[in-house]
């Protein structure tokens, strides 16, 4: 197998594309066709302030040393959900980075504010731990784009991820969310920051090996609490139809993303955001619940971040605020 | 296991209805569910001239066996596809069938009128043998009802159909197919007649069930053509996740239902229908495609359908006209 570029030996094929590339010529391709992702669905514009969320996985922790590569400066913001060496080490990844990259993380560490990590979190709400935890994730990273001033949020979601929660928006038909998904969420100015995924068309496979071709060192095992997670389940459904017909990822996704479009321009506008009380996110009820929660174990609303780097070529310290 | 009607040993275990029930209940409560189905869809009503499209499988003679049990006479019609000795076992259990309900079958013989079976004509078309078949099949299911005077064609399409199909169809966003599928499809005066599922919420393991226990005798083997064909492919996988989550399918298809209206009662209802300029079946372009294929052969359009029964009790003889 030859690379269809420079015809030396290819290190990775993809049937999806019908082509095969060697190392240097993957990374050009992978590089370039985030780069059009961004400029067509306009993610990151001149001027924009961006922060890219890192869990210390392959998908953002390549997201954001390629925007950085492509000269889009960005910090990054991590959350600690508490699951001690699970944690500990993904942040360990991630602070490399920024020591790489000369950049700044901003850390949130759930046990600090809510005195337990998600473990505990979703067994007080009843709730499966990857519900408190998008609850709280994506709450958190809405306040450190409104807090510290960043006015774009950037998330690691790759083709897989975005397939595999369409198929379960679809397979029950979940209305509420079956129309929400984009590559790109706009902003609504002062309760929410724009969010944006740069990875939407790039898949698990074709991300993991960016990573790995480009020597980062990120987090190999899923979260602990995702082992039995649904998205498993389908995004390994998918795959086997991929093996079958390369390319059915990729035509689904874009296929609903053309059907948004088409949905979008068809469908009556309904609805008045609401607000909540208390700190002016987006909710429907009079509350968020993430407030809800605080309020349930009598927290006050002081969310805090701490923050390391920005990190010069050898410094070794991080500064905490 | 017990039957939770009447308690006596169950012979099968409805996962997704979280129920068990003996022979004689299964039978009570899937007759109520398509009787159901029937009135709640408003598939046949009081006057309606039904005719069943029987293949020689177990879900159209199911349902055939199983509507003029409730008191729906109705005849039935079967294409001859020329595949030699599935085709001419497929009628000999039709006809046995017919025997059993003293009613008439019509019979459409590939080779008689296209001088070739699905094979060469699937061929000769370039087409894949399945597109072929149901192109001709939409076409003479509906002649025999404008030609024979029946109003409503009933196809023994079950959930799995259903939910597979669908699958196919979201999975490569098919809008022209997507929102058509239905319960239902009403008739178009003149040129289409009404078509009806009633077997749509029922699962094929369901059917096969029924089938077995009103001791029908059915072509066990799919069509010898199927059997790569995308649609098992996707059943396999909805199956595995109905293991996992009893109860899947039936949302899938239900939710469809749900959304289908909304669809339906938001959406433009845009463009005309057309009609074939040679023989009035609704087309999108000026000819429709079997007559396209006449055409092609140069064969003068006329359709023709052998005729067996209507039987007696005691009759051996079949009448063909």
């Amino acid at each position: 197998m030859k690379c269809r570029v420079c015809g030396q030996p290819a290190s990775i094929s993809l049937r999806s594309y019908k082509t095969a590339l060697c190392d240097s010529d993957f990374i050009s391709f992978f590089e370039k066709r985030v780069r059009t992702t961004i400029d067509k669905y306009r993610l990151i514009r001149e001027g924009d302030s961006p922060v890219v969320a890192v869990s210390g996985g392959k998908d953002s922790l390549s997201i954001w040393m390629l925007l950085n590569g492509l000269g889009i400066a960005c910090d990054g913001v991590y959350i600690d959900l508490g699951i001690k060496d699970y944690s500990n080490r993904s942040l360990d990844k991630i602070i490399k980075v920024a020591r790489t990259l000369q950049r700044r993380v901003f850390v949130f560490r759930m046990e600090t504010l809510l005195h337990q990590g998600i473990d505990g979190l979703a067994r007080a709400l009843r709730r499966a731990p990857c519900s408190a935890c998008g609850m709280v994730k994506r709450y958190i990273m809405n306040k450190v784009c409104m807090d510290k001033g960043y006015d774009v949020l950037v998330t690691g979601h790759n083709l897989d991820d975005e397939a595999a929660a369409l198929f379960g928006n679809i397979l029950y038909w979940k209305k509420e969310y079956l129309w929400k998904k984009d590559v790109a969420l706009e902003a609504k100015e002062g309760h929410l920051s724009k969010k944006v995924k740069p990875l939407f068309l790039c898949s698990e496979r074709e991300v993991a090996a960016y990573a790995i071709m480009n020597g980062i060192d990120y987090v190999y095992e899923e979260c602990p609490f995702s082992v039995d997670a649904k998205s498993l389940v389908y995004k390994g459904m998918i795959n086997r139809l991929e093996e079958t017909s390369p390319g059915t990822k990729l035509m689904f996704v874009k296929g609903y993303l053309k059907t948004l479009k088409d949905h979008q321009s068809t469908e009556e506008r309904t609805g008045e955001t609401t607000y909540c009380a208390t700190c002016g996110y987006p909710t429907y009820s009079d509350k968020c619940s993430f407030c809800r929660t605080l309020e349930k174990f009598d927290i006050p609303q002081t969310v805090k971040f701490d923050e390391y780097g920005p990190y010069s070529v050898d410094s070794e310290q991080s500064v905490v605020t």
